[in-house]
């Protein structure tokens, strides 16, 4: 990633080459095409940065036949809800991984920082998925993302924050609320970044992630800094 | 609003009354129609709190034939364009009023994080409408949301930064990364709503509403105090 030019997710230059796919394992046949597919709709989707792929699009990437999407997912539903479960399954076994280091908990959490910058990057489309299937009524769905995401996510936001509490490094702040700021403050520049590019002339290249994720990691790590609460905090 | 039940924005239960709608002064009567399509596109997007609204059923609670939309706004994305530019001119028009008081900078950003907080519950559709402008590809749309939103607010939290800084209340900090990070913070809880009625099980409701609120300025006003840099900032 040290080509600046290749960073570039706005989907305005030319694509640099897709970040690796993360792999199920050795799937067995029958899963192959699936797999495939899942492939597929990561491509497509990072390419267009958001916007919508149909699904025909989709099974001709991956060289498969349209009824292959609703033997292996039900429909395209099916499918989306698929991917994200991957990619969350990825970002909670991120957590997990970090989570079992020796490390103290202001370092967990700039590592985490960091980590999530970056995965605004592997999956620019993260966001408006997740957003779509939340707002979409299925329960079922928001239920899945709730079991496999949001809670694992709050869970280890409140054992660092505990943590970091008993340290002496952190005061008081509610999980819950540090989740939603936290992840939000995160992905805002991504789901409107064509503010970044229209309005303020900026590119997200390698050099201005480094510096967004120096600003987060101070705003976040600094603003939960005990005994120093204002004036103007409820 | 000390009626807690009244501040559910979730679409769960039984909506509450309306809140008011922004009023452009006196129209004229060939405008009147052009404002009862912008106040219905409004109320019934309220009530979807999020999802897709079919232009027929603007027209329906307007009472107007579906050729004014063509004559008043062009199309349906004309329609929500102007309900845009309606919101985002009250929210600059706010920071202005909020601007011209004689407060320190630490009030200023206080008072205006409660109200960013505050019209997420007003206009709870508000983020997946610009983010859907956003990501439209329509240049023209960008670059309008830009000059009366991105803009303004970028000008006015770098000159409330730039004078805590001088005044010594605040660190340097970068407006643009502001911009996105104060912003993505506030409205995260929302556009993910769901998340925390189904995963958390806690209501969006006024008690809860106060709590974030405190959060949220607890969280940027610690986060940008001087002299309190952390190792694990870059």
């Amino acid at each position: 990633m040290a080509d600046s030019s290749a960073m570039s997710p706005t989907g305005k230059r030319a694509r640099p080459a897709l970040p690796p796919w993360p792999a199920s394992g050795a799937p067995r046949q029958a899963a192959a095409t699936a797999d495939r597919l899942l492939e597929s709709a990561h491509a497509l989707l990072y390419e267009r940065a958001g916007s919508d792929v149909p699904v025909a699009e989709i099974c001709a990437h991956a060289a498969a036949n349209v009824a292959m999407v609703k033997y292996c997912f039900g429909n395209k539903d099916g499918l989306f809800d698929a991917l994200l479960e991957r990619i969350v399954s990825v970002l909670v076994a991120d957590v997990e991984r970090l989570d079992r280091q020796d490390l103290p908990p202001d370092e967990k959490l700039a590592r985490h920082l960091r980590a999530v910058v970056r995965n605004y990057v592997r999956f620019p489309y993260l966001n408006r998925l997740l957003n779509q299937r939340l707002l979409s009524g299925h329960d079922e769905a928001v239920e899945r993302l709730s079991r496999s995401f949001a809670l694992p996510m709050r869970r280890w936001y409140a054992s660092v924050l505990a943590e970091g509490q008993e340290a002496g490094t952190f005061r008081e702040v509610d999980p819950t609320f540090f989740f939603f700021s936290v992840l939000g403050a995160a992905e805002y520049m991504f789901s409107a970044r064509r503010w970044m590019e229209r309005a303020f002339e900026e590119q997200i290249d390698e050099e201005l992630l480094e510096r967004f994720t120096g600003h987060l990691t101070q705003l976040v790590l600094t603003g939960i800094q005990p005994g120093t609460s204002t004036a103007s905090a409820p």
